[in-house]
């Protein structure tokens, strides 16, 4: 085993098991404190909330509260391991909302694969929380899982793997394609994986003006064209009236790869066959599509992303997540909708224009922070993305009606 | 609004909404750090638990963890409020749990009332937990609801309105018999109520030796007997062969009467027709059966208990709770069986009888601290309850064969 697996498990076994616990935030010193805390004092804001549901938000932690929810059935890259073997993930989750945007979040754990059971599952206790992160949940289940839970809570249900996922990818492939002084209008796209977050990332690019038609997805059995009769509804929406069948007959010529699929996917000679000036990027973990240094070998002027930290352009959920779910807490938003994603995607998009202050550039020695092919986003550790990202999503829920403060 | 109300609600809301937030136990701020927290470093103890599902033990929250799960079905002794109205009682619980024992424990409310409904949520999430605290949950519902959810996981599933009370009741039942001469195997006991929490009293009692025919259980339609045929099972298996009809009828020559209904229901008349040297718990919240000092003004060979703290020997299921689940998790027991529910009893039993420490004696001024009839019950505050409850509850798990460790 080598040493950061080690490392791993070691962090996670001690000095304690697991990452995250429960604290106390009012004195519960005395036994007065605890009247207060419980019974006989408790019985108020009872009293209040059955008036008035919203009194939840000032006498509970509700408003500030998310429950990442998964079934474990796309854990990481690893596949469907179940709902316990998920948990150190989810709690990772946890984690990364309490560090970077001071969110409470609880991890769930559902032992149950059917989409409408866990549906009723998840829908039934949903209405405790501020909102809810899927998380590992395989496609095309989650579309559904989704769309059905959005609809019985009237709070954000966010499928991180997908939304986040598009988020980002889609902030730093603007900020590519304006590098190469190319247009996302006109831009043709292969997007090599036909998932979650592929088609995630697609619904995204087309909201944000990209053709339809020029967007090229690969599944496990080639192009998704109008001639097949093999997809389910949500590849078919992306099925396109082209000739090319092949991962090679679609790189011909194009502007944009977009990997989300598997290790060594894309070969030197398909990268080859781009156009000039393209946007690479290989975001599988933890092996992309293909290794920049081979990239690099053959082309001279792309601009490449990845899913991995020890490259430049780390495509990474945790630049968005955190925020969108700040903003739409902050808003009380009912919902995370297309002008949320998109105003995440635009403060993103900027802040990588800014410089940035000593304390991000000393955390990453040697890298790149100027806009340009090796800084298309921002670093996870910058600590301006909290306001800038979550102000920005706060202000477009307000602006698109579905704030409640 | 009197200043207790006042008070609570400000408690609930300032400066934080809520009484309880994440916090983390590992460190997170080099990128290090979150390598090793979430992804890659993360699919470590996912592998090791989808091997073996113990690993959950080792390398998340899991073994520390308890669910507080209601449907706010009985929310204390206000009724049917609904799940959310719930949350301040269940984030209270977890105040408790935390501040007593160092469990973690999370809310969880369920918009579910049917019971078969229920159990499929509470089963759907329940592994990811170390164990579960049902609450407010109404009779007869429970108890197919603890029953069911027992069976369908393997962790234990406790419903401390029930069996929290149900064991301080009887410890500080067995001390004042104690006191007042008396032993449980001849006392004949009224118990005015028959919700979840009588009935699981008088079982306890009859697992400690109490005879079924000398119980007297109450309901709104008078007492439990064998001519009743309106009795659900759980109130048919008290039902005693007897011409007594009334609770003037049962309080004739009674030796305890146990009070889990409603204010002022006992009157001086009938407290006058018990046995000499009575034992008088009036548990009623927050206005016991009969008020003390009335019940004072007619007898004084009486041991008297309330659910008030301002009365002494308080019955307050914080004597309990936090430590039976203490020791189930540190046996990692299976569930919490009769034999961990008679420890409990005889742990806390016993400590009534040693000399307090003086921070306990000093916490509450000018209560009683010398066995008996003023002090039948250790305080909340008394911080040997933890070892002492939680060792015996764990050492009775592993001799009873319910203990993984």
């Amino acid at each position: 085993m080598d040493n950061l697996k080690q490392q791993a498990l070691d962090y996670h076994a001690n000095p304690t098991p697991g990452k995250i616990e429960i604290a106390l935030t009012k004195p519960t010193e005395s036994a007065h404190d605890l009247a207060l805390a419980y019974s006989p004092g408790v019985a108020e804001p009872v009293r209040e909330i059955a008036r008035d549901p919203e009194a939840a938000y000032r006498y509970t932690a509700k408003g500030n509260l998310v429950a990442v929810i998964s079934n474990g059935t796309a854990i990481l890259g690893l596949g469907n391991l179940g709902p316990l073997a998920s948990k150190p993930v989810m709690e990772g989750k946890c984690v990364l909302f309490k560090r970077f945007a001071n969110i409470d979040a609880v991890d769930i754990e559902v032992d149950v694969s059917d989409p409408l059971q866990f549906v009723q599952v998840a829908a039934a206790i949903g209405e405790s929380f501020g909102g809810i992160n899927l998380e590992d949940i395989k496609a095309p289940e989650c579309f559904e899982i989704e769309r059905l839970l959005s609809e019985r809570l009237s709070i954000p249900v966010f499928h991180d793997d997908q939304h986040g996922t598009a988020i980002v990818t889609a902030a730093a492939m603007l900020n590519a394609l304006e590098i190469q002084g190319k247009q996302l209008e006109t831009a043709r796209i292969v997007c090599l994986g036909a998932g979650a977050a592929a088609i995630a990332c697609m619904r995204l690019l087309l909201t944000l003006g990209a053709k339809r038609e020029n967007l090229f997805m690969i599944d496990r059995k080639g192009v998704i064209h109008r001639g097949r009769d093999d997809l389910n509804q949500y590849k078919a929406a992306f099925a396109v009236e082209t000739d090319a069948r092949t991962l090679a007959d679609a790189c011909e010529g194009a502007d944009v790869f977009l990997g989300l699929s598997g290790s060594n996917l894309l070969s030197q000679e398909n990268l080859v066959r781009m156009a000039p000036n393209p946007v690479v990027f290989a975001c599988s973990n933890p092996d992309p599509e293909i290794d920049p240094k081979l990239a690099h070998a053959v082309r001279d002027d792309l601009i490449m992303a990845t899913g991995r930290s020890d490259f430049p352009n780390q495509v990474n959920n945790v630049l968005c997540f955190p925020f969108i779910f700040r903003g739409a807490l902050d808003a009380r938003a009912s919902t995370i909708n297309d002008a949320m994603k998109v105003a995440a995607v635009e403060a993103i998009r900027t802040l990588t224009k800014e410089p940035v202050p000593e304390e991000v550039s000393a955390a990453y020695e040697g890298a790149s922070f100027e806009f340009g092919s090796e800084y298309i986003l921002p670093k996870p550790m910058d600590p301006r993305l909290l306001d800038r990202v979550s102000q920005a999503v706060a202000n477009a829920a307000r602006e698109s009606g579905v704030a409640r403060i």
